[in-house]
């Protein structure tokens, strides 16, 4: 038989990071790894937990009249081609298929790294008429990317559950309008159902999407102080419609290529909110994408006979699915009630309920909130009423926790030096000025390992003509935030 | 510009039900075919119906204590070479990963033709004892096999959305009965939701799936005479459990190896309604699965000034909406209501709602039945009552019709001259005693096209000692069922 698994997780976040996460993942039956390097397995509790997220995604993309298609996992070589700079982006990722059964195939297919390719190329027969505009369409799916070095679970795989929207739309200004849309969706998600909050802005030239005419992103603080990519939403502006020749017949009876924007969320969303709100006993998972909200474990001996805490705690538990709550009553035998809060503890359930003979008899029964350990004891009459009210004081703390975290992790360098120092202390975020010149943005990376992040919206804000390059000494043209990242 | 299709659908399902199957696919935005050879593209209007589909299945699964999960898409060479019978059905369907980027693989990856050779090295790992089992999981995926000659949307794809699902049980009987399990929720689903009837029964040993100790099946007809498989279930008895050494520790405290079952449903479905349901106009749509099954089309004259046909037929249309039933108003100024009468006939929308003046002042509206296209004027008062009764009425009626169908399409032979007098003209389903000898089913196949799609259940019932074997006259063993078949 297999060896046993160390049972709980003996490494501490706070030591390390790295260690604690991956036994995280693993002994809280989230994720496997596959047999090939890189590849990871999504097991039916981490399953559950991409269904809600995909779930709430899918409603707002909907509601917004973005519609859902499926395109194929393969690409031909040339189509990838296409579009040069975007090709030579991802060329090293590409996993080809050159073979069927014994056969040679005539042209090499990759498996899609993400399907601006093909998918415009199908655009590009569907559209004729400004009336066919906007095309709003996203795919759920999954893209491959060969990652050779340092793979981690959700943050980076060799094959990503996401969702990649594509749209297209006559003329720049709607498509920025899109861009911008998007992008505030996924940060309203990120805050109101993972509890997730993330700085918002743009990316440099050196660090958008390849192909793009420019790239917007949320980033998000991890505890180590390493940032970590969220969600983009990208402008495409023509760079594509162009090669792939999408054109329109507009309302003045004049042929124009279209606009285009692009933008995702994958499962890399799970190992964030893992990272923020994960502890030492194990997972701190958000209310709102809980497998199980609520745990119920029955307290009682074995040998007492008189016993109703199997149907009353089956009534509670009827009660609060009822209310649309995720319930799970723990019945398992052969393990003490304490083993029992180990594991759920571990697991990042909520809430925990515990009822025995004592407190049925008084009508009453335990709660424990999983973020803070709190425990109360409320009437049963009031059960449904308070587990609601927890579930969302739960979220409301955890998200006010990250909020301040993230703050306590963003701060300013006024020269090189404190810059350099801050990066190599891994402080978090760090806002110094820059003259814009991608020269400073590469010696800055290369001698400290720090990128920059984004450009926040609000840099005009932050910016004034005294603000000087930190590594040239030029006139600042903006305040971006640097930092190292995931 | 493209050059605008011809919009209308010009061939005759009864003469040529292959190329009518290709224009109600183009033609109605369900499918576009993909850049590669196989390949086929899943467009709002037809993404939506899998959707649909997806959903049923995947309620029912979970409520039979079935759960989701991902397993990566590429399985090492190794891997699928393990269960040697299996991986020699699907050798030459294979794609093969050879390379990532510049780079040649170290072995080869297989893009997932079916996952029991990665799920099972999984399974392997993850069941100790028999406290894990019964282990019931579900994958909604795409699976890739080439498919190089005779490819059809949705019937034969290189590649195709599907689930599969794959449970590990400690004995043979449990087995068994998921097997069957699983049979019957299908058979429901399709009558229920798609208003498809079906044979249901076992594959002979040459049908079977590479692997497995027995396929049960159920086989449709569709109106060329041509079988479609819609749906398998296999026993796998112990033959993965002993390659893959899936073991568990039993009650008895002895080590044994597992008895595994999987089976699976495929986009394939529909294909299979569309050719059930269809007729000259395009597509007929069973209401539970369609995206929209209820179109409004106001009808006014654009000069007329004192109009309120537009907000009648908005305040119908979120009546209808608020009653949970998928409700489009067709306000499109640029075309006729006849057009758009057209439109969505082709379209299959189940009911189509028609409201002028004349009908707002009489406080009436006409309903147009897609199946029938019966019309009836009623009170709009009556609207979501009667919209709720019609909606029943089509699926019933639909499904009634499609089981005359199958049935006058089943029939049976006492000679193997009659046998292949029948199969020559595509009659439909032909049962006819066999001996169980391979070698007289594959004379039946290479003389006739027609190889056996199944042993229904209820062979014995059917049998009797006098039946012989339609080809060698020796004394049969069943009486299965032949067919040509897609």
């Amino acid at each position: 038989m297999k060896i046993q698994k160390e049972y709980g997780i003996t490494a501490r976040k706070g030591d390390n990071l790295s260690d604690w996460y991956s036994q995280v993942l693993l002994k809280t039956d989230l994720v496997d790894y596959g047999p090939s390097k890189g590849f990871i397995v999504l097991k039916p509790y981490g399953y559950s937990i991409w269904e809600s997220i995909k779930q709430i995604v899918d409603v707002r993309l909907k509601n917004s009249g973005h519609q859902n298609a499926y395109i194929p996992s393969v690409i031909p070589e040339s189509l990838l081609r296409k579009e040069e700079v975007h090709f030579s982006g991802f060329n090293s990722e590409v996993f080809w298929i050159t073979k069927a059964g014994d056969n040679s195939l005539q042209e090499k297919l990759a498996l899609r790294p993400t399907s601006e390719a093909i998918a415009y190329y199908l655009f590009s027969n569907w559209i004729a008429s400004y009336k066919d505009l906007p095309l709003k369409l996203n795919f759920w799916n999954s893209a491959m990317r060969a990652e050779i070095k340092s793979t981690k679970p959700f943050i980076r795989n060799s094959e990503f559950l996401w969702q990649e929207g594509h749209t297209v739309h006559t003329n720049y200004k709607e498509a920025e309008a899109e861009v911008r849309f998007i992008l505030d969706l996924y940060e309203e998600i990120l805050a109101d159902y993972l509890a997730i909050p993330a700085l918002k802005g743009t990316k440099t030239s050196k660090e958008k999407f390849v192909g793009a005419l420019a790239t917007t992103t949320l980033e998000g603080m991890m505890p180590d102080g390493k940032a970590l990519q969220l969600a983009t939403s990208h402008n495409l502006g023509q760079n594509f419609s162009v090669p792939f020749e999408i054109k329109y017949l507009g309302s003045d009876n004049l042929e124009h290529f279209a606009w285009q924007t692009s933008w995702g969320i994958s499962w890399r969303l799970i190992g964030a909110f893992i990272m923020v709100h994960g502890d030492d006993r194990g997972l701190v998972i958000p209310p709102k994408i809980a497998p199980i909200q609520v745990v119920i474990v029955p307290i009682y001996k074995k040998e007492q006979s008189n016993q109703n805490v199997i149907p009353k705690s089956t009534e509670l538990a009827s009660e609060l699915t009822k209310a649309g709550i995720r319930v799970h009553l723990d019945t398992r035998d052969e393990i003490t009630a304490g083993w029992k809060y180990n594991d759920w503890e571990k697991k990042g359930v909520p809430l925990r309920i515990s009822i025995g003979p004592k407190e049925i008899s008084n009508g009453e029964l335990e709660i424990v909130r999983r973020d803070t350990l709190q425990k109360e004891t409320i009437s049963q009459i009031s059960l449904v009423k308070r587990v609601i009210e927890l579930l969302d004081l739960v979220h409301t703390s955890l998200l006010k926790k990250a909020n301040e975290a993230l703050e306590s992790r963003t701060t300013k360098a006024s020269s090189y030096h404190e810059l350099k120092e801050m990066v190599q202390k891994q402080v978090g975020f760090v806002s110094a000025g820059w003259c814009g010149d991608e020269k400073c943005e590469i010696s800055i990376k290369d001698e400290t390992g720090a990128d920059i992040r984004l450009i926040p919206f609000e840099s005009n804000n932050t910016w004034n003509s005294e603000v000087r390059c930190v590594y040239c000494g030029k006139k600042a043209e903006t305040v971006p935030v640097f930092a190292k990242a995931y």
